[in-house]
């Protein structure tokens, strides 16, 4: 469409509608980003989406400590479904929440779920902090949406939740099947487009007897390995996602 | 072999060779995190590991401010080959290289490998800092070897050196082939346990239009790439070794 396109570096998710002659205003971080981090001012140009129109250019045409004013000029790019995984997490230390929050973004997840588990030892969950690390990385790489958050469930609660007809693999180091055995099977099935897979990854502590024992029980859970080495609780989250996409997903 | 192995959790890297019945002393920031974190003391047990000798049960015997001895026991895991590929990455800023580090490790890496591209911004890269994060992650994954840290090379020298009968792969965005397609291919072949395969992650700026011209004139060099979103520098390099390691590693 527009060569504005390749000009405007900068790229900003905004809660409001996004329509031709449009004004928007931004506040908040968002504003200290563009004028002191980036140091645009009246005139320049910047990207922006909001998840529901797509993603468009826009001039800034106002700027007040605290606020600055876009207008609206061109859709760049159009609404399009950004399908893709539920990643459900035990809770972790905030920095490893922070990155599952980056990464999962990074690597097409729709919805993150954190979960309460037995050996969860992290009570509390920000999910303002989860969504505002979402927002930030679905602004860099380029998606047109920003994955959901849902509020924390205990795990018996979540999996009430989950819909019978969608496959949740559940990483575990006891589990006998890998990765790749179970990916490539959903890889060649007509299950791949139509149903939202979920992984669902544990404390650092693991999952309980009691809880491992439950996931045999339920038809549409299926325990799954990575390998030998003791992974961490963030680095198994975005490893999941990674080889998700490569052999079932959106990368091939 | 023995039960200690179940009680002790704190593991070390050391050093010194392991023997039955050896002494061996460590120092600065172990000392610290066995004495002050961990808060263990004289007759508590441990498990150490050198690369070498496979791991082994301590027994904390002497504790001194700034250093700790330990009486080697037996033998608990013997030493055993431990295979992975080569991660070459261009520096970037110092917690995306930490977490290089670590990740690479946990995701069974068996070299690492700066190297410095035409938009590679990073000019410095700490080797013992990136020894000192592989070490830590080692320990907590259970590995038996600490992944080698390469000196920075240029791109051209790095290429130089690398051997013409094992695989390069180099992440791009611009490269037409998936991971998928490429890794199978690899999986089924008779290189999947002889030959190293290495992998090459650009800058954030990615690499200039020269050195992907020069890419495609390398017969071991596959460009791959990994979706249409934007990964960061670190991103790709976790995720590049995850799939690696499901679909024709050691996951399998």
């Amino acid at each position: 469409m527009s060569t504005l396109n390749h000009k405007a570096k900068v790229r900003l998710h905004v809660p409001s509608r996004l329509a031709a002659g449009q004004t928007v205003t931004i506040e908040g971080t968002q504003t200290h980003y563009l004028s002191h981090v980036m140091r645009l001012g009246v005139g320049n140009r910047i990207k922006v989406f909001n998840g529901d129109d797509g993603e468009w250019v826009a001039e800034i045409n106002g700027q007040k400590r605290g606020s600055v004013s876009l207008r609206i000029e061109e859709q760049i790019r159009k609404r399009a479904a950004e399908h893709g995984p539920v990643l459900a997490f035990a809770p972790i230390k905030k920095d490893g929440m922070d990155f599952i929050a980056i990464k999962a973004t990074e690597l097409g997840a729709e919805r993150l779920a954190p979960v309460t588990t037995d050996h969860t030892a992290v009570g509390r969950v920000n999910e303002d902090r989860l969504r505002a690390n979402a927002i930030e990385a679905a602004e860099q790489c380029g998606r047109l949406s920003v994955p959901m958050i849902d509020s924390v469930l205990p795990l018996a609660a979540f999996l009430e939740t989950w819909p019978t007809t969608s496959r949740l693999y559940v990483l575990s180091p006891n589990a006998v099947d890998s990765i790749y055995d179970v990916f490539s099977e959903m890889s060649g099935s007509s299950e791949r487009n139509t149903r939202q897979p979920g992984f669902l990854i544990g404390p650092e502590g693991g999952f309980s007897t009691a809880e491992e024992r439950m996931f045999d029980t339920i038809e549409c859970v299926r325990r799954v390995k990575m390998g030998q080495r003791i992974l961490r609780a963030e680095s198994a989250a975005l490893a999941v996602l990674a080889c998700w996409q490569a052999i079932a997903g959106d990368w091939r």
